[in-house]
């Protein structure tokens, strides 16, 4: 069957219903900021966690001013080449006429461009100094701009060999889950957080469960507005797309829930882990985000439950590898995405003509979609683990990476806030005292 | 006046207004299982806030495969019996075209199903063990389903007869409180909860009465999304509808929650219980859920009064019954849930046609609507009392209902999770120091 | 260009696509209360954090209840005057046909009116008594409704001569924020905040950054809500309207957040203060609600950077003149709304003839709409703070208004609400042991 949209976000064909539709889910896709805010601000140490909300609202106000200075032109602009765009820089309708169309789409994407940064401030927490991260915040605006180009530019050259990702599985979690892994990486580990000859490992202890699982809730909900907006409508058969993405949604999480009930009984011997519960959720969601429109509701089941399974192996392969990951976010974002993508040359079926004539693997399409996304995935983590890498290495190179240790012990809410909350007040005290 | 709509959700004539207004809806319902979290997680004992927060994770998991498996089918499915429908398991678009409709409608009812268990959550907390309660969340499905078709479905034999409930007031909340009760009788009260011969009772503390009120603003604002989203749509008529609710939902809990500052001053002495003030909002807002759309914004205040005052009556008939339900569930979602539903009976007029023609008693309706409220409810009172106790009394008979005493003394976040946050961990200890 | 739609909210022409859009922004708009009860509750003393909730509470029960009885019919009733109506008390649609309208304006312009008193909330806070503060509730809802009246009222005397608030930035946040100032005067400061000759001050701690943070990125996504529902629909070219107000909307955020973290990192060396990033973002947010659709992104940068630098400096002035104002109400509500109402007349274009015919400052439009501007944002703080002075000054006067000094040390938990959790319980009856 023809379609009547595109698969990926267009703004020529707007109307009031679909600019309504856009915009109630900005406002959505926006409390995910609120969403990870509080799930890695109940996952770090209780001297860390005003230092960790201090971090993601610098995603949305350096990376927010970057974007519209550059990225959206980088990501969307016109004219363009295959790679980037070059065009729209100071994001500005050029007519009247032109205002909502264009003001719609920037905003839908700006949501996502401070996403992917937020993703990795969880990967970073207890140990990187925060101007460091600032910076951070600002160029991997555009670390995250040419994968988005190269997918969702109509002349982008990942989407004209075929390439999917519905709502960022790969643009916005894969980049920041392969930028997290890197950043943890050439960050190092908190102090003492693995354990060496003849020392004991310190144990860090998540500051409040609750939070962390309110935070959890926050994005579960938000997911949806990430991924059923992603129609970017609801006009002619988007309010369709939208529609089942909303139940693969849901369901891709909830096999991920379940995956992660049952792995944390049979591990912890009847009991449920809280962190398992998170990472099979968040699994189950990041697993499902590229391929949502272009799956049947059993088959996201089983997306989210390997998705979660993956999260869940991953979590202990980075742990054997000495990576310090606080709340979990490169099994999820890196590993979780990957599959995700993957499923779209997998499942994919071209209903409402999403795949541009292809279909995946099972649905009688041969391999081409599947070699395509996992050439876009390896591509987009490639670029996005380089581009970290060269900023991590030269910031550590200029020694303005990494906390000094007395910092780190002390804690960022004290050292970089200033912070002395009731709550943790005596404590500080305590460790000044001990340093003395 | 011959009306343009149904009173009962349907899905044949969904239009791409009205799925953006029923998928916005249905994100906002969602929210709902954040705001009972953090309400139920800030009225239980410290020592049980990760556990009531992972029973909210687990009634959208379980619940929600069990409810695309099965549910949506006894629920919804055709082909049907005037008691249940038989068709449409493991749900899926039957065409492309039908995506929309058919997968609009059943994310809309998987929110309130998974709210309808989320009610027992807060009745059985800090004694009922995790593993029961994951078995709960599976059949409690099937036990919500059943109500939902004989009220909703367009073949269901209380509908037929002109039962009505807008937005569950009945089939939703009366069926939650009801399991409610039922389940907290069974399981007995938590330990030396009420005084005994010679013996002090133990104060059992709300953990944060902050985070409980938050819960509650959280709940109040998505219950909007609950009863104006009801409408199932926007077009024709439908949004007139729903911005009435709009305003008797909010009258009714504006009601209520005068009637809760008013009754604590009272009884108090000029001090403004926070049980009250979360009870009487909370009573406010399930007794207008039945009937919000058929009454006036005055009538609205009335319902809301009174459902808030039943409320609070029917928390202190609980307590001398010696029942223990630490959120104040049973009260609300029971007693108020029995009185909101009999008000459309009372205050219905036939606006839009919504009731078929029937108007309540004081619209010169006569009684015949007020007996069909009462037999419903007492019939689906009955029916979620009976298969809750089955329920429950076959797990007490297998042991595996209630904690054992030292469990329910340290915890279920220590026993259930291994949460040792800073904040409860010295407290652990310290049971587990005096238990050895 | 002629436009054809109206700058000031109107219920006249609404359609199903426009209801939908003001109710999902009403229910966004009702979040507001959530995040104003966090972000108050995470910056005052642990012992006021429940009673600040049951404050934002009665702001919506006292408030709402006289809304719909006679605040409404003040601010848009008909028939009227220019300077109230007198039509419309006990809001009720006069015909079946007429539901649709009449109620989404309702609703809509209620949520606004809670979140005018709410504003008080936080600079009252920690000293005075719930009851009077009730009392403020209900009366407060007149001091609000008249300004509304006057802006927004097709008959208002200040919407007639062109005075311009798009999304109430003077008549919702500039009467709060007069209000407050006026209050917070009155009321006196807290228990030894400032130091007297020969005694130190007491510090005050706030009891969680990170519920405050949490609250602000509440409040952040919430006024989209605000802001962009402001167009009061999406039908003709009001979506095109929303989509604008979304950037600079954000745009004012960000440039008031980046400004804010500069100005910590220079004033604190290096530091970044909390109160800076919230006071900043905050300004930059309110600055610009009254002007966001009539003016472009650049601008809106520009606006919301000094917005946030005023607020920064107004503090200041604030503590020198020993106001005492816990949360930062004042500089942002107050003297950040002043600057966003000028900036209309500086920075106004009249694009889709928002401004009836009117351009500002530098667009061509001379001084006239800069003067009516002018005169509109003095006469409104005029009014308020007189209001305010009146109201607080007769509290004062009947001993009603300030709690004792003991209750204040005891704070409002324990006195006012009974509150004894786990968290404030030692530290009650240190204070209790201390006093005897």
């Amino acid at each position: 069957m023809k379609s009547n949209l595109t698969s990926q976000p267009t703004y020529t064909e707007v109307t009031e219903d679909d600019a309504g539709w856009i915009l109630s889910n900005t406002f959505l896709i926006l409390t995910m900021q609120t969403g990870f805010g509080m799930l890695e601000a109940g996952s770090v140490s209780y001297k860390n966690i005003a230092n960790i909300m201090v971090k993601n609202c610098v995603d949305v106000t350096l990376g927010g001013l970057v974007y519209w200075v550059a990225g959206y032109a980088l990501s969307f602009g016109e004219p363009s080449t295959p790679f980037f765009g070059y065009g729209n820089f100071f994001v500005t309708a050029a007519t009247v006429a032109d205002t909502g169309r264009q003001y719609a789409h920037y905003v839908f994407q700006l949501s996502f461009a401070t996403a992917a940064t937020t993703i990795v401030s969880g990967a970073v927490a207890e140990r990187m100094q925060l101007q460091a991260y600032m910076l951070f915040a600002i160029v991997n605006t555009f670390g995250y701009c040419l994968p988005a180009m190269w997918a969702w530019h109509h002349n982008g050259f990942l989407g004209s060999i075929g390439f999917f990702d519905f709502a960022g599985g790969c643009v916005v979690h894969g980049t920041g889950g392969a930028s997290a892994f890197v950043a943890a990486y050439v960050l190092g580990a908190r102090y003492k957080r693995f354990a060496r000859a003849g020392e004991e490992a310190v144990h860090y202890t998540a500051s409040s469960p609750v939070t962390a699982l309110t935070g959890l809730f926050m994005l579960w909900w938000a997911w949806l507005g990430f991924n059923c907006g992603s129609t970017f409508g609801i006009s002619k058969d988007r309010w369709k797309v939208a529609a089942k993405v909303a139940v693969t949604t849901l369901n891709g999480s909830i096999a991920g829930g379940i995956v992660g009930l049952v792995s944390s009984f049979v591990v912890f011997k009847g009991r449920f882990n809280i962190d398992y519960i998170i990472l099979s959720v968040m699994g189950g969601l990041v697993s499902i985000t590229a391929n949502c429109a272009i799956i049947s509701p059993a088959e996201s089941l089983i997306i989210g439950a390997i998705g979660a399974a993956i999260a869940l192996f991953a979590i202990r392969v980075i742990e054997r590898m000495e990576i310090d990951d606080p709340v979990g976010a490169i099994p999820v974002h890196f590993a979780s995405a990957g599959w995700g993508t993957m499923c779209v040359g997998i499942f994919g079926k071209n209903d409402f003509d999403l795949l541009k004539g292809h279909n995946g693997l099972l649905h009688g399409g041969g391999l081409y979609l599947l070699q395509v996304q996992a050439f876009g995935w390896i591509l987009i983590s490639l670029w996005s683990a380089l581009f970290t890498a060269v900023f991590f290495l030269a910031m550590n190179r200029a020694g303005i990476l990494r906390m000094s240790l007395q910092d780190e012990l002390m804690g960022a809410d004290w050292v970089e806030h200033g912070v002395r909350s009731e709550s943790v007040g005596n404590k500080i005290e305590k460790i000044i005292k001990q340093m003395n």
